[in-house]
Formats: C-alpha cells, sequence, structure tokens
C-alpha cells in the first residue's frame, strides 16, 4: 500500500530496524567523510579517547538509521524530501558491535499553505542500541504527496 | 598549531572547501543509506521527481560538508566530539555536477559546568554551491578540551 499524507497522523508510532554496527563500515564511512581520529584509528582511540574506544561518526549513526526508515517504510511511502531536521542529539556514542533498532512517533502533521497537494510531517526518533541505550534522537520534517481528490 | 577551546571565539568566520559532487558518489551513498528512488533512479528522477532530477541525499550533503569541516580544520583541533546540531535546513537539493563550498561562523562558545576541562563551541555553517546558493544550513554543537592550566 501507497502512504500518502493523509495516512500519517500524530500519534503513530513504530519501532524497527536491526542495524549491525561493525569496525570495518565505521572505519570506511569515517575515512571518506569525518576522517578524525576517534573515528579512523582504534588503537588511538582505545588509549586516547575520552570514550575510551572507536566510535561511529554521528553522522553515520544519522546515515545507518535513514536506511532503517527507508527499509522500514519509506520505499513505499510519496515521501518528496526532507525540508530539515530539529534537535539532533547524539546522548552517547555508537560503538562497534552493537545493533541499532529505531523508534518513531509522528509530532504534527499539517498542508502546506503553498501547495495544497502536498503536506508536511514531523516525527520524532530516537535511535537505541539493544540494551536500550539511546544513541541518537532527532525531529525530521519531511514532505509528503496529498491523495488527489 | 593545535587549536583548542581558548582559540575559538564568536564572531570567526571561514570559507573553505571545494566538494565536486558526482552522480556516482550519489548514487553510491543513497544505495547503502539512503535508497529513496530519487536518490537512486536517475531516470526515473528525471522524468517523475518534483526536483527535475537526482538529488543526492540530505544525509549525503552533510557528511560532504563534515568532510570539507575536518578537512579544513578538525585534523590539528582538540575537538572530542559533536553532542548534535540544531536547525539543519536543506533549503535546495544537491544536484550531480554542482561544488560546494562551506562558511562557517562561529555563535557561541562556554566552558562545561561539569567539566572545566572542557568547552562548548556552537557554529553556524551555510554549505553552497558554485553560484552561492544554500543547499545545506545547520548550527552544529561541538565539544572541545581547554588548554591545561
Amino acid at each position: 500500500m501507497t502512504i500518502y499524507f493523509e495516512d500519517l497522523s500524530p500519534g503513530d508510532t513504530a519501532t524497527f530496524g536491526a542495524y549491525e554496527v561493525t569496525e570495518s563500515e565505521i572505519l570506511d564511512f569515517a575515512t571518506q567523510y569525518d576522517p578524525q581520529w576517534f573515528h579512523t584509528d582504534p588503537e588511538r582511540a582505545e588509549t586516547e579517547s575520552i570514550y575510551g574506544g572507536l566510535i561511529a561518526s554521528g553522522w553515520h549513526t544519522a546515515a545507518m538509521t535513514m536506511r532503517m526508515i527507508v527499509d522500514h517504510h519509506l520505499e513505499d511511502a510519496m515521501a518528496l524530501g526532507a525540508l530539515g531536521v530539529d534537535d539532533l542529539r547524539w546522548p552517547e556514542p555508537v560503538f562497534p558491535g552493537e545493533t541499532l533498532t529505531v523508534e518513531t512517533e509522528i509530532t504534527e502533521t499539517r498542508t502546506s499553505e503553498s501547495r495544497p497537494d502536498r503536506g508536511i510531517v514531523k516525527t520524532f526518533s530516537r535511535t537505541v542500541n539493544q540494551s536500550g541505550d539511546t544513541k541518537m534522537e532527532m525531529t525530521s520534517i519531511v514532505l509528503y504527496a496529498r491523495r488527489a481528490e
């Protein structure tokens, strides 16, 4: 079933995904996009980092979260693109060997004033590990198509 | 020179980077992390997308921006990690063939109350293309080490 703006309501929740974080993927992402030593040098991270070991780039955590969101429902959704994200936070770093899951709740929906064929959906999401520790939070602002009348 | 918290002040500005966005990199990133068709299917994007062609994932734009920030100054900085990002916005999508540059301005610095050996630096950044069009804006919140007394 294709999901349009009308199918989404404040209060809707979902929990999904089981993304296994590997050291090699952390290194690959960070080498290309965030080559700070605590993301790219496991030995130095273990001895010098305030986190006690190699951690994923926060942008990598966001990217892994996005992949779970797309796999869960965006493939079938009339999402037209994201306008932005509010209050993106990384309360704890992500380590190799963790498994990430996403919890979402729609917080607001409104039709576009300038484009009545579109609507805007705000969703709060939390990315947690297998122990329930919160690794990332954000509120995304996404444009959806409305059903033709 | 190593950059500590004390070396950063509100009002400091910088402009740097020249990241050439390719279709193949857009496809690689999106296939792995954001496989929505308007990021992964150039033909469908050209005929069906509201943007008129393939566009980069917003998270890819953030990752490319991060790479420019690291190359510009974080390699030599005592940055300890990011706490989060406020007001992340993608006012226009990024297309293949564009060249991205980053403009930054430090907006706030304050020492940590709980950890006096650390400080927090807020930086507004704007990612623009070769024509000066704004593609992304955000305010990052980053933890820095303070100099030992």
